[in-house]
């Protein structure tokens, strides 16, 4: 398998875009990662767009066709992949892996979601659409439910306050005040979180990441064909994409994701790598409990410690490990298709040492995306060239 | 790059499935293709689902993932394609390429749909998300509008005739007729079919396909790893996916798709075959014209010559290059993310000599997929292993 490096990366802002279409979205980002890559457009060679709910949001489907062809690519192929909120990241896979297999030589990944022109309940409904509806969905079980659930056995479980997954929403949130693309970073305090509206008990307002609209891109090419640019490269280290169960009966346990157990091993196999080596990672804090879980299931935080863990400051920018430099979904906004890429731009814009809230010597990052009721799942690994 | 067979196939009957669920139609069609291939399921390293638009109509999206859980399959990756009635034909592509190049030994394509159970005006309204809908929908274009309109520049250009394009309607659904599988076999006249009312003239009844439920599967494997079974194998010869222009304005031709043309080119390039070298063809006969403009695009019938090779019985099973010998989507039915898919378990069964309408001595056969106003294509080619 040959080598792929990240040349160029472009991303909206995420929040609220008003009555600009979808497409129009994904054209801008993708059209800022070309730019920023160096790359002629004439060598791209695939093109893969992470979607989840366009049809029925904006009745727009094969986005992937329409963003190349408004991007005047060449007759490539062009793909829309979807797995719910994991779109994204399983997009950027399979664009690294037409490279990776000598498919292609550049290969642009693109991901998009438009969201804040639907009126709350069709979002609700359209977010639902992630779940096995024949088997969950029909209990009136929605997302914040599922959280609220895993949150509480993780209560009961390690002793987990609501101060201490504060300090997770504190800590995005202040970080997002710092990310221009972020849509809803804030100053916060535990008692205004406290006092915040219930959602879903015990996830309370500030727990919930926002609906947004936005998109990002990434243009890949063969490692071996990379533009010369100052500093070290950037290299794909891992690119792993698994499944979970897809009816929450079928969890293993309430408060840990299988499906990003397993990414999360295989990805660090295939980069030779332990958890230990990461230096910063951006993942998938739809709710601030799925952080908490995630940190865990990654290795990142032991078992049952990824709230003290917030709270002890270890996951801060400056912190031994910095999870969600960017704000995360919480602060930075989660349009859903988008959000997977964004990570990874996320990502790429800290090996640069170009960050809003850089990492200081950030050489190896993680990213973790995952979708529905944990039944599909990417872990991505980016590796400075010189690291 | 590794050699690709076919070692199963599965399929529902195409039509209405009442209130079976879209998952369960994807699962009986996936496990009635393991079940054929003989194949150990835990070998399975990758499952591609076509599907257009199950969000918009069944509110389930996450598709891939559900099904391959409710296969009981490993914890593979799952990844459900989208390039609108491309669908199908998109995800055997992956899934080839998945073994192909090395991914996994096995992988299963499947591709579904559900449109039956909802009103016609919802089904017409999903439909149309397969349309740029800035650039055309907004002028109330719907697809049998465009394919009126290329019906209108065939009969200008090259003199073709309702009558002639009749012939392909009398063919494909005298087909249908001895098709277990298809939904709206009959057999008509040229008269019955001229007195039918007009859906979008010169469209009228018979000239469209149906909306249809439906799910066909095929079980991949590495050619150096297929399973013995009595007469020859089944391989992958050629796999193509193109892109089109996305908004009618940038079609070069209104009876042409480029997206075909090119993808044609293509795969007789890939398996080393001239159209000439072709036994029969599957392809993407949505409205009857359709068929025309598709079998000159893809080189099988003279340019303008299309339905006068219809009329004149040169399509026909036993004609020197029978189209659509399963009825196509014009009697088999058309559940869009299932065609493409549908097209290659029709294609297998001739190859293996158990068709109910068996072309002689069938060795080579082509599919022909097509996606929205022709933004996205695929064509592949299955060849016997002793031709």
């Amino acid at each position: 398998m040959r080598g792929v490096s990240v040349a160029g990366i472009g991303s909206t802002t995420f929040g609220k875009h008003g009555e600009k279409a979808i497409e129009v979205l994904a054209v801008e980002a993708a059209a800022s990662a070309i730019a920023d890559s160096g790359v002629d457009d004439r060598e791209i060679g695939a093109l893969y767009l992470g979607n989840f709910i366009s049809g029925v949001l904006t009745g727009q489907e094969v986005l992937a066709g329409i963003v190349g062809d408004n991007l005047g690519l060449a007759n490539i192929p062009c793909t829309k992949v979807e797995g719910a909120c994991a779109s994204g990241g399983i997009a950027f896979r399979h664009a690294a892996l037409a490279i990776a297999t000598g498919q292609c030589d550049a290969a642009l990944v693109v991901g998009v979601e438009k969201m804040t022109h639907a009126p709350t309940p069709d979002v609700t409904a359209a977010l639902n659409c992630a779940m096995d509806n024949r088997a969950d969905g029909v209990s009136g079980l929605t997302f914040p439910g599922l959280f609220g659930i895993a949150w509480r056995v993780h209560a009961q479980r390690y002793g987990t306050t609501r101060d201490q997954v504060s300090a997770v929403v504190m800590k995005n949130k202040k970080n997002g005040l710092r990310n221009p693309l972020a849509q809803m970073g804030a100053n916060l305090t535990r008692e205004l979180i406290a006092a915040s509206p219930f959602i879903c008990d015990p996830l309370q307002l500030y727990d919930c990441c926002p609906a947004s609209d936005g998109a990002a891109a990434l243009l890949l090419v063969a490692t071996d064909r990379a533009p010369r640019r100052k500093g070290p490269r950037i290299d794909v280290a891992a690119s792993v994409q698994t499944r979970g169960a897809a009816r929450i009966a079928g969890h293993p346990d309430l408060c840990s994701f299988d499906a990003t157990v397993e990414a999360g091993k295989r990805a660090y196999e295939q980069a030779g790598l332990t958890a230990k080596d990461i230096d910063f990672v951006e993942l998938h804090d739809c709710f601030s409990i799925a952080e908490v879980i995630d940190s865990e299931d990654l290795g990142i935080a032991p078992r049952g410690k990824g709230a003290v863990w917030a709270a002890e400051g270890r996951t801060a920018v400056g912190g031994e490990i910095p999870i969600n430099a960017s704000g995360g979904l919480l602060a930075k906004g989660h349009p859903v298709g988008a959000t997977g890429v964004g990570q990874l731009y996320e990502a790429a814009l800290q090996l640069r040492g170009e960050h809003p809230n850089q990492v200081k010597d950030a050489a190896i990052g993680l990213t973790h995306n995952l979708g529905g009721t944990g039944v599909a799942c990417t872990v991505n690994i980016l590796r400075r060239s010189d690291a």
